[in-house]
Protein backbone atom coordinates (compact mmCIF):
# COMPACT_ATOMS: atom_id res chain seq x y z
CA UNK A 1 0.00 0.00 0.00
CA UNK A 2 1.13 3.37 -0.89
CA UNK A 3 1.89 6.16 1.26
CA UNK A 4 1.04 9.02 -0.64
CA UNK A 5 -2.88 11.49 0.68
CA UNK A 6 -4.32 12.28 -2.89
CA UNK A 7 -6.17 15.16 -2.04
CA UNK A 8 -9.71 15.50 -4.88
CA UNK A 9 -11.57 18.99 -5.06
CA UNK A 10 -13.69 19.07 -8.15
CA UNK A 11 -16.77 20.76 -10.11
CA UNK A 12 -19.98 19.26 -9.84
CA UNK A 13 -20.80 16.82 -12.55
CA UNK A 14 -17.18 16.49 -13.59
CA UNK A 15 -17.30 12.95 -12.43
CA UNK A 16 -14.35 13.47 -10.09
CA UNK A 17 -15.79 11.24 -7.06
CA UNK A 18 -15.96 8.39 -9.34
CA UNK A 19 -12.03 8.73 -10.67
CA UNK A 20 -10.99 9.52 -7.29
CA UNK A 21 -12.98 6.13 -6.24
CA UNK A 22 -11.08 4.30 -9.03
CA UNK A 23 -7.48 5.89 -8.16
CA UNK A 24 -8.02 4.42 -4.46
CA UNK A 25 -8.50 0.68 -6.03
CA UNK A 26 -5.85 1.31 -8.65
CA UNK A 27 -3.27 2.18 -5.53
CA UNK A 28 -4.90 -0.55 -3.24
CA UNK A 29 -5.62 2.69 -0.93
CA UNK A 30 -8.79 3.17 1.39
CA UNK A 31 -11.03 6.38 -0.38
CA UNK A 32 -12.73 8.71 1.95
CA UNK A 33 -15.96 10.75 1.23
CA UNK A 34 -19.23 10.35 3.29
CA UNK A 35 -17.20 8.34 5.41
CA UNK A 36 -15.73 11.36 6.96
CA UNK A 37 -18.67 12.92 8.15
CA UNK A 38 -19.88 9.72 9.82
CA UNK A 39 -16.26 9.54 11.34
CA UNK A 40 -16.84 13.44 12.53
CA UNK A 41 -20.16 12.58 13.30
CA UNK A 42 -18.98 10.75 16.21
CA UNK A 43 -16.40 13.34 17.80
CA UNK A 44 -18.59 16.49 17.48
CA UNK A 45 -21.92 14.19 19.07
CA UNK A 46 -24.28 15.56 15.68
CA UNK A 47 -25.72 12.91 14.00
CA UNK A 48 -24.53 11.91 10.19
CA UNK A 49 -28.21 14.09 9.31
CA UNK A 50 -27.48 17.09 11.21
CA UNK A 51 -24.17 17.21 9.89
CA UNK A 52 -25.05 17.05 6.26
CA UNK A 53 -27.96 19.81 6.64
CA UNK A 54 -26.05 22.05 8.44
CA UNK A 55 -23.10 21.55 5.11
CA UNK A 56 -25.98 22.47 2.68
CA UNK A 57 -27.06 25.70 4.84
CA UNK A 58 -25.34 28.88 3.96
CA UNK A 59 -22.37 28.92 5.43
CA UNK A 60 -23.15 32.69 6.89
CA UNK A 61 -26.19 32.41 8.20
CA UNK A 62 -26.05 34.27 11.40
CA UNK A 63 -29.28 33.22 12.93
CA UNK A 64 -29.17 29.82 12.42
CA UNK A 65 -26.06 29.28 13.79
CA UNK A 66 -27.28 31.41 17.03
CA UNK A 67 -30.14 29.37 16.98
CA UNK A 68 -28.06 25.82 17.16
CA UNK A 69 -25.15 26.40 18.92
CA UNK A 70 -24.56 26.02 22.62
CA UNK A 71 -21.00 27.23 22.36
CA UNK A 72 -18.68 29.50 21.60
CA UNK A 73 -18.22 28.45 17.75
CA UNK A 74 -20.97 28.75 15.47
CA UNK A 75 -22.05 24.81 14.69
CA UNK A 76 -21.03 24.40 11.08
CA UNK A 77 -17.13 25.57 12.46
CA UNK A 78 -17.45 23.23 14.85
CA UNK A 79 -18.27 20.73 12.06
CA UNK A 80 -15.58 22.09 9.80
CA UNK A 81 -12.74 21.66 12.56
CA UNK A 82 -13.98 18.19 13.44
CA UNK A 83 -13.89 16.99 9.87
CA UNK A 84 -10.48 18.63 10.08
CA UNK A 85 -9.23 16.10 12.81
CA UNK A 86 -10.73 13.38 10.79
CA UNK A 87 -8.68 14.37 8.10
CA UNK A 88 -5.49 14.68 9.74
CA UNK A 89 -6.10 11.52 11.33
CA UNK A 90 -6.95 9.54 8.40
CA UNK A 91 -3.80 11.56 6.36
CA UNK A 92 -1.39 9.77 9.77
CA UNK A 93 -2.77 6.29 8.81
CA UNK A 94 -1.03 5.88 5.42
CA UNK A 95 -1.70 6.13 1.48
CA UNK A 96 -5.78 7.34 0.73
CA UNK A 97 -7.83 9.56 -1.59
CA UNK A 98 -10.04 11.98 0.16
CA UNK A 99 -12.35 13.69 -1.77
CA UNK A 100 -13.75 17.34 -0.86
CA UNK A 101 -14.03 18.89 2.48
CA UNK A 102 -11.29 21.44 1.76
CA UNK A 103 -9.24 18.66 2.18
CA UNK A 104 -6.38 20.36 -0.02
CA UNK A 105 -6.58 23.51 2.72
CA UNK A 106 -6.56 21.15 5.66
CA UNK A 107 -3.24 18.76 4.50
CA UNK A 108 -1.50 22.01 2.83
CA UNK A 109 1.57 21.90 4.88
CA UNK A 110 1.60 18.17 5.22
CA UNK A 111 4.44 16.85 3.25
CA UNK A 112 3.62 13.78 0.97
CA UNK A 113 0.46 14.87 -0.48
CA UNK A 114 -0.81 15.56 -4.05
CA UNK A 115 -3.16 18.26 -4.43
CA UNK A 116 -5.70 17.82 -7.58
CA UNK A 117 -8.97 19.25 -8.95
CA UNK A 118 -10.93 18.06 -11.62
CA UNK A 119 -12.99 19.74 -14.08
CA UNK A 120 -15.29 19.43 -17.50
CA UNK A 121 -16.70 21.80 -19.43
CA UNK A 122 -20.17 22.81 -18.85
CA UNK A 123 -21.92 21.50 -21.25
CA UNK A 124 -20.70 17.89 -20.53
CA UNK A 125 -20.95 18.18 -16.68
CA UNK A 126 -24.89 19.50 -17.12
CA UNK A 127 -25.33 16.16 -19.05
CA UNK A 128 -23.70 14.41 -16.52
CA UNK A 129 -26.10 15.89 -14.06
CA UNK A 130 -28.95 14.98 -16.28
CA UNK A 131 -27.79 11.24 -16.08
CA UNK A 132 -27.21 11.30 -12.53
CA UNK A 133 -29.81 13.35 -11.40
CA UNK A 134 -32.61 14.09 -13.52
CA UNK A 135 -36.08 14.37 -13.19
CA UNK A 136 -36.23 16.55 -10.37
CA UNK A 137 -37.52 20.07 -9.57
CA UNK A 138 -34.68 21.48 -10.72
CA UNK A 139 -32.96 21.92 -14.31
CA UNK A 140 -29.72 19.62 -14.63
CA UNK A 141 -28.55 23.12 -15.70
CA UNK A 142 -29.82 25.08 -12.39
CA UNK A 143 -28.53 22.11 -10.42
CA UNK A 144 -24.89 22.42 -11.64
CA UNK A 145 -24.99 26.11 -10.99
CA UNK A 146 -26.15 26.10 -7.68
CA UNK A 147 -23.75 23.25 -6.04
CA UNK A 148 -20.76 25.10 -7.89
CA UNK A 149 -21.45 28.39 -6.20
CA UNK A 150 -22.21 26.41 -2.74
CA UNK A 151 -18.99 24.98 -2.98
CA UNK A 152 -17.31 27.87 -3.87
CA UNK A 153 -18.86 29.38 -1.39
CA UNK A 154 -18.01 26.34 1.26
CA UNK A 155 -14.27 26.45 0.16
CA UNK A 156 -14.12 30.28 0.52
CA UNK A 157 -15.67 30.16 3.53
CA UNK A 158 -13.45 28.11 5.52
CA UNK A 159 -9.97 28.62 3.55
CA UNK A 160 -10.27 32.10 2.13
CA UNK A 161 -9.04 30.55 -0.62
CA UNK A 162 -10.69 30.89 -4.42
CA UNK A 163 -12.13 28.07 -5.48
CA UNK A 164 -10.46 25.90 -8.48
CA UNK A 165 -7.40 28.37 -8.42
CA UNK A 166 -4.82 26.44 -10.05
CA UNK A 167 -2.08 27.63 -7.84
CA UNK A 168 -4.16 25.22 -4.97
CA UNK A 169 -3.21 22.26 -6.73
CA UNK A 170 -0.20 20.42 -7.75
CA UNK A 171 -2.58 19.27 -11.05
CA UNK A 172 -5.96 20.17 -12.31
CA UNK A 173 -7.23 18.21 -15.28
CA UNK A 174 -10.34 17.97 -17.16
CA UNK A 175 -12.30 14.78 -17.10
CA UNK A 176 -13.32 14.71 -20.71
CA UNK A 177 -10.09 13.29 -21.39
CA UNK A 178 -11.79 10.24 -20.71
CA UNK A 179 -12.11 9.40 -16.75
CA UNK A 180 -10.33 6.03 -16.92
CA UNK A 181 -7.31 7.64 -18.18
CA UNK A 182 -7.76 10.44 -15.71
CA UNK A 183 -7.29 8.03 -13.09
CA UNK A 184 -4.43 6.03 -14.77
CA UNK A 185 -2.39 9.38 -15.10
CA UNK A 186 -2.86 9.71 -11.30
CA UNK A 187 -2.12 6.05 -10.39
CA UNK A 188 1.50 6.73 -12.86
CA UNK A 189 1.76 9.76 -11.02
CA UNK A 190 1.65 9.09 -7.61
CA UNK A 191 3.43 5.94 -8.02
CA UNK A 192 6.76 7.86 -9.82
CA UNK A 193 6.34 9.88 -6.99
CA UNK A 194 6.33 7.19 -4.34
CA UNK A 195 9.35 5.35 -6.17
CA UNK A 196 11.45 8.22 -5.68
CA UNK A 197 11.27 7.68 -2.70
CA UNK B 1 5.85 10.35 -35.28
CA UNK B 2 2.17 11.41 -32.64
CA UNK B 3 -0.30 13.97 -34.35
CA UNK B 4 -0.97 14.98 -30.95
CA UNK B 5 -0.93 19.29 -30.97
CA UNK B 6 0.14 20.19 -27.70
CA UNK B 7 0.47 23.69 -26.43
CA UNK B 8 1.91 24.99 -23.19
CA UNK B 9 1.41 27.95 -21.69
CA UNK B 10 3.34 28.70 -18.74
CA UNK B 11 4.09 30.65 -15.37
CA UNK B 12 7.56 32.97 -15.86
CA UNK B 13 10.73 31.03 -14.16
CA UNK B 14 8.18 27.62 -13.49
CA UNK B 15 10.69 25.81 -16.17
CA UNK B 16 7.34 25.20 -18.34
CA UNK B 17 9.79 25.71 -21.18
CA UNK B 18 12.50 23.41 -20.59
CA UNK B 19 9.34 21.04 -20.08
CA UNK B 20 7.66 21.34 -23.01
CA UNK B 21 11.64 21.03 -25.05
CA UNK B 22 11.97 18.23 -23.27
CA UNK B 23 8.42 16.65 -24.09
CA UNK B 24 9.28 17.40 -27.49
CA UNK B 25 12.20 15.42 -27.49
CA UNK B 26 10.28 12.19 -25.82
CA UNK B 27 7.48 12.32 -28.64
CA UNK B 28 10.00 12.83 -31.33
CA UNK B 29 7.84 16.27 -32.66
CA UNK B 30 8.54 19.69 -33.31
CA UNK B 31 9.36 22.36 -30.57
CA UNK B 32 8.24 25.78 -31.64
CA UNK B 33 9.01 28.77 -29.60
CA UNK B 34 11.39 31.30 -31.49
CA UNK B 35 10.87 30.17 -34.14
CA UNK B 36 6.98 30.63 -34.80
CA UNK B 37 8.23 34.52 -34.49
CA UNK B 38 10.52 33.65 -37.43
CA UNK B 39 8.44 31.98 -39.91
CA UNK B 40 5.20 34.77 -38.32
CA UNK B 41 8.51 38.08 -39.10
CA UNK B 42 8.43 36.66 -42.86
CA UNK B 43 4.57 36.66 -43.35
CA UNK B 44 4.45 39.97 -41.93
CA UNK B 45 7.39 41.40 -43.72
CA UNK B 46 8.65 43.00 -40.29
CA UNK B 47 11.82 41.54 -38.51
CA UNK B 48 12.27 39.43 -36.15
CA UNK B 49 13.73 42.05 -33.69
CA UNK B 50 10.93 44.30 -34.55
CA UNK B 51 8.50 41.60 -33.45
CA UNK B 52 9.88 40.83 -30.42
CA UNK B 53 10.28 44.35 -29.94
CA UNK B 54 6.68 45.25 -29.87
CA UNK B 55 5.36 42.00 -28.07
CA UNK B 56 7.08 43.54 -25.32
CA UNK B 57 5.49 47.13 -25.63
CA UNK B 58 2.22 47.40 -23.52
CA UNK B 59 -0.26 46.24 -26.22
CA UNK B 60 -2.48 48.96 -25.63
CA UNK B 61 -0.17 51.48 -26.39
CA UNK B 62 -2.28 53.97 -29.02
CA UNK B 63 0.42 56.45 -30.24
CA UNK B 64 2.98 53.21 -30.44
CA UNK B 65 0.39 52.02 -32.62
CA UNK B 66 -0.81 54.60 -34.01
CA UNK B 67 2.97 55.49 -35.26
CA UNK B 68 4.03 52.28 -36.87
CA UNK B 69 0.86 51.15 -38.77
CA UNK B 70 0.48 51.80 -42.33
CA UNK B 71 -2.46 49.64 -42.05
CA UNK B 72 -6.19 49.08 -41.03
CA UNK B 73 -5.05 46.80 -38.12
CA UNK B 74 -2.49 48.26 -34.93
CA UNK B 75 0.87 47.27 -35.63
CA UNK B 76 0.47 44.42 -32.90
CA UNK B 77 -2.62 43.31 -34.17
CA UNK B 78 -0.91 42.42 -37.09
CA UNK B 79 1.74 40.68 -35.81
CA UNK B 80 -0.94 38.83 -33.73
CA UNK B 81 -2.41 37.53 -36.47
CA UNK B 82 0.55 36.28 -38.62
CA UNK B 83 1.75 34.25 -35.24
CA UNK B 84 -2.01 32.56 -35.47
CA UNK B 85 -1.74 31.70 -39.38
CA UNK B 86 1.73 30.08 -38.51
CA UNK B 87 0.46 28.19 -35.41
CA UNK B 88 -2.50 26.80 -37.45
CA UNK B 89 -0.13 25.96 -40.20
CA UNK B 90 2.38 23.94 -38.13
CA UNK B 91 -0.75 22.51 -36.06
CA UNK B 92 -1.82 21.19 -39.63
CA UNK B 93 1.62 19.61 -40.45
CA UNK B 94 1.17 17.44 -37.37
CA UNK B 95 2.18 16.32 -33.82
CA UNK B 96 4.32 19.30 -32.78
CA UNK B 97 5.04 20.95 -29.07
CA UNK B 98 3.88 24.71 -29.05
CA UNK B 99 4.96 27.26 -26.05
CA UNK B 100 3.37 30.34 -25.15
CA UNK B 101 1.84 32.81 -28.06
CA UNK B 102 -1.84 32.08 -26.97
CA UNK B 103 -1.22 29.18 -28.94
CA UNK B 104 -4.19 27.36 -26.46
CA UNK B 105 -6.77 29.70 -27.44
CA UNK B 106 -5.66 30.14 -31.24
CA UNK B 107 -5.86 26.10 -31.52
CA UNK B 108 -8.90 26.34 -29.01
CA UNK B 109 -11.49 24.29 -31.35
CA UNK B 110 -9.19 22.55 -33.04
CA UNK B 111 -9.57 18.27 -32.28
CA UNK B 112 -6.89 16.42 -31.49
CA UNK B 113 -5.17 19.31 -29.15
CA UNK B 114 -3.91 18.95 -25.46
CA UNK B 115 -3.85 21.98 -23.78
CA UNK B 116 -1.43 22.18 -20.90
CA UNK B 117 -0.34 25.19 -18.46
CA UNK B 118 2.54 24.88 -15.93
CA UNK B 119 3.03 26.82 -12.74
CA UNK B 120 4.72 26.66 -9.70
CA UNK B 121 4.77 28.24 -6.73
CA UNK B 122 6.73 31.91 -6.25
CA UNK B 123 9.50 30.95 -3.92
CA UNK B 124 10.73 28.14 -6.47
CA UNK B 125 9.86 30.63 -9.65
CA UNK B 126 12.18 33.75 -8.38
CA UNK B 127 14.55 31.06 -7.54
CA UNK B 128 14.87 30.06 -10.79
CA UNK B 129 14.65 33.60 -12.44
CA UNK B 130 17.76 34.09 -10.23
CA UNK B 131 19.67 31.29 -11.62
CA UNK B 132 18.92 32.41 -15.11
CA UNK B 133 18.68 35.94 -15.48
CA UNK B 134 20.25 36.71 -12.08
CA UNK B 135 22.57 39.95 -12.12
CA UNK B 136 20.51 42.11 -13.99
CA UNK B 137 19.06 45.54 -12.54
CA UNK B 138 16.03 44.40 -11.32
CA UNK B 139 15.77 42.15 -8.43
CA UNK B 140 14.34 38.29 -9.37
CA UNK B 141 11.36 39.48 -7.50
CA UNK B 142 10.58 41.82 -9.54
CA UNK B 143 11.37 40.14 -12.69
CA UNK B 144 9.16 37.29 -12.08
CA UNK B 145 6.04 39.54 -11.30
CA UNK B 146 6.67 41.98 -14.30
CA UNK B 147 6.04 38.91 -16.61
CA UNK B 148 3.64 37.45 -14.86
CA UNK B 149 1.91 40.81 -15.41
CA UNK B 150 3.08 41.31 -19.12
CA UNK B 151 1.82 37.61 -19.95
CA UNK B 152 -1.37 38.14 -18.47
CA UNK B 153 -2.06 41.92 -20.19
CA UNK B 154 -1.10 39.74 -23.47
CA UNK B 155 -3.01 36.69 -23.09
CA UNK B 156 -6.40 38.89 -21.71
CA UNK B 157 -5.69 41.66 -25.22
CA UNK B 158 -5.89 39.08 -27.30
CA UNK B 159 -7.93 36.23 -26.57
CA UNK B 160 -10.34 38.26 -23.80
CA UNK B 161 -9.77 34.73 -21.23
CA UNK B 162 -8.08 35.21 -17.96
CA UNK B 163 -4.60 33.81 -18.37
CA UNK B 164 -4.22 31.06 -15.97
CA UNK B 165 -7.71 29.71 -15.69
CA UNK B 166 -7.63 26.36 -15.71
CA UNK B 167 -10.96 25.98 -17.42
CA UNK B 168 -8.78 26.70 -20.77
CA UNK B 169 -6.27 23.78 -20.32
CA UNK B 170 -6.86 20.15 -20.22
CA UNK B 171 -4.34 19.73 -17.80
CA UNK B 172 -2.51 22.45 -15.03
CA UNK B 173 0.47 20.84 -13.47
CA UNK B 174 2.86 22.16 -10.36
CA UNK B 175 6.53 21.80 -11.94
CA UNK B 176 7.95 21.43 -8.41
CA UNK B 177 6.71 17.70 -8.77
CA UNK B 178 10.32 17.66 -11.02
CA UNK B 179 10.19 18.82 -14.57
CA UNK B 180 11.32 15.31 -16.14
CA UNK B 181 8.24 13.83 -14.08
CA UNK B 182 6.32 16.50 -15.51
CA UNK B 183 7.30 15.74 -19.06
CA UNK B 184 6.98 12.07 -17.73
CA UNK B 185 3.11 11.91 -17.42
CA UNK B 186 2.58 14.38 -20.36
CA UNK B 187 3.93 12.30 -22.96
CA UNK B 188 2.53 9.08 -20.91
CA UNK B 189 -1.04 10.95 -21.46
CA UNK B 190 -0.27 11.91 -25.22
CA UNK B 191 0.65 8.35 -26.28
CA UNK B 192 -2.56 6.97 -24.05
CA UNK B 193 -4.83 9.56 -26.23
CA UNK B 194 -3.27 8.40 -29.41
CA UNK B 195 -3.00 5.00 -28.39
CA UNK B 196 -6.68 4.85 -28.08
CA UNK B 197 -6.84 6.44 -31.67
Amino acid sequence: MGRTVVTIGREFGSGGREIARRLAELLEVPFYDRQIIALAARDTGFSEEFIQETEQKKTNSFLYNLYYSGQNLPVNDQVFIAQSKVIRQVAEKGGCVIVGRCSDYVLRDRPGCLHVFIHAPLEERIRRAEQEHGGGEESPKTLVARQDKERAAYYAHFTARKWGDLSNYHLTVDSSLGPERVADLLAGLVKSMESAG
